[in-house]
């Protein structure tokens, strides 16, 4: 096990006001230059390699949006992610941070990024990561979460615990992430891909780019796909980079108008994908008989059941 | 191995402006919403756990300040960090992130927190953490690097690295880190701290607010200790919380008149310790023969022989 630190590049700021400012505790004030040449760009990954891997494709792990690698690792009620599973299934596993996100760290703004972030507040993450209803608009801008949807397999008594796990992203920024994923693929691959919601719109846009080194895609809710139709899009691409994508979907879609439309924008993608040749399946678990899963189905109470179903499909690719 | 996130409150934050943003490339414009509620102050933590641990107490990784635990990890140069040195040696080990540093994540500000972070450049991290000399002043102020110091432990070819690993904090914030940290103690103690710098220092005050909880204190290089000889200082802790703490320095401190001040202050702390009837110790690396150590001895080339040498005053605390 090693983690690294991938991509980015050196960016200089000047001309910032030197400060007088205690860093250390009781330590007294010091000057607090921030000039000076930064690391931009750059992510986190953590390589997990077994003794004897069942494949020689290793699984890389990128997580969606507002969210770090913690999201493989454990669950919010505090059983064992996707990762310990894929491991326990003889797969040598990468689990990222992507640039912005956890341990990639993040630049200063506005000298180097040129805007603020967004935040993720836990009344719009029930809602659009579909645990459940609305609260009823009350006067409060917080209005709290309403009754979790029926049958819903999120472990949602512990949702405070997702909550916790949310972290800041900047919007525009998906051309820095996916360089410093190119790099990573470069080191790492050939591999499989698993990407959730942003995370699996990267790993489509990566599938499209380096072919040679992503060898299946498996989107989990993925969004943000590559635009078809249009100059640059997919259908400029060789029927070469059509490499076989799985897309996973939950449950709950009838309470969500935007993730309809997200999907849709996916559906049509992977159709694309299929008129260029590829392999574009789908996993849609309630018409498979998994019924109740949020837009984490890695999280689920079932997340296992769901990742056997997923290991079955890779399986497959090789037979 | 599990991964957790720890204590932490909930902020409500409204009257922000609603934004139309496109969150999912190609997929149009939304409503953003961030008004809400979030949880602040949590912090993560990695615990790693052996079938036969040698100690019944774990250790605690604390990293330093604008770093994370991925320090523990890796070295710059790609060889394993102390947390396997420590995995090896029988004991078990969680590696944190502190408040608001890597995948603990951060808030928004000024709506929660009062004020912006600061960022440290390459160039400051090259004088303070006694890397190298500073770069002639010229015309820009980003003057790029100076000479390593002669004899140069840390692997100072591969410094792009650690500066891919620094991270944004905040001045001011230690309370909050600091309540973090309780919970973490109150679910893992008691055990042993390993603090950096900052961490070094957040290692002490625990110990002084949790002695049954924190049984040694390893601090490298640790910095802001509480105040000696004040109210609320060190003189009115009973005698039973002078648990015993260990000092490690390294080299070229003729360089660094802040560094010199740092370590009077923390020299000041360890005396005051044992004259409450505490065990002190100091492993002064140049003076124990070890030359040429930076501020991150775990990552110099020769992090090994100093993890070996904390080992050894670990196994003779229990002798």
């Amino acid at each position: 096990m090693q983690s690294h630190f991938i991509g980015g590049a050196q960016r200089v700021v000047r001309d910032l006001p030197i400060q007088h400012r205690e860093v250390v505790r009781n330590g007294g004030q010091r000057l607090v230059d921030m000039n000076g040449s930064y690391a931009v760009g750059q992510m986190y990954a953590m390589e997990y390699r077994l003794a004897r891997p069942r494949s020689p494709l290793p699984v890389l792990l990128w997580h969606g949006g507002g969210m770090t690698g913690a999201q493989w690792e454990s669950t919010p009620d505090g059983r064992q992610g996707w990762l310990w599973g894929l491991l326990q299934a003889g797969y040598d596993v990468v689990v990222c941070d992507a640039v912005e996100r956890g341990r990639a760290g993040w630049a200063m703004f506005p000298e180097i990024y040129a805007d603020a972030p967004v935040f993720r507040s836990a009344e719009e993450a029930w809602e659009l990561f579909r645990i459940g209803h609305a609260a009823p608009a009350g006067e409060s801008q917080a209005r709290g979460l309403g009754e979790p949807f029926p049958g819903q397999q999120f472990p949602h008594a512990r949702f405070d615990a997702l909550v916790r796990q949310m972290v800041p992203r900047w919007l525009g920024h998906e051309a820095m992430a996916m360089a410093a994923y190119d790099a990573l693929l470069e080191q790492f691959g050939p591999c499989v891909v698993f990407g959730h919601s942003q995370g699996g719109g990267f790993a489509a846009h990566a599938a499209c780019r380096k072919p040679h080194l992503v060898r299946a895609v498996v989107g989990i809710e993925p969004t943000g796909m590559p635009a078809v139709q249009q100059p640059g899009g997919w259908e400029d691409f060789p029927p070469e980079a059509a490499i076989a994508h799985l897309a996973v979907w939950g449950d709950h879609f009838a309470h969500s108008p935007q993730w309809r439309k997200y999907r849709e924008q996916t559906d049509a993608y992977w159709q694309s994908l299929s008129r260029a040749g590829g392999r574009a399946d789908v996993l849609d678990l309630p018409v498979a008989g998994i019924a109740g899963n949020s837009h984490f189905c890695m999280l689920d109470a079932n997340g296992d059941e769901v990742l056997q179903r997923v290991l079955d499909w890779l399986e497959g690719l090789t037979q």
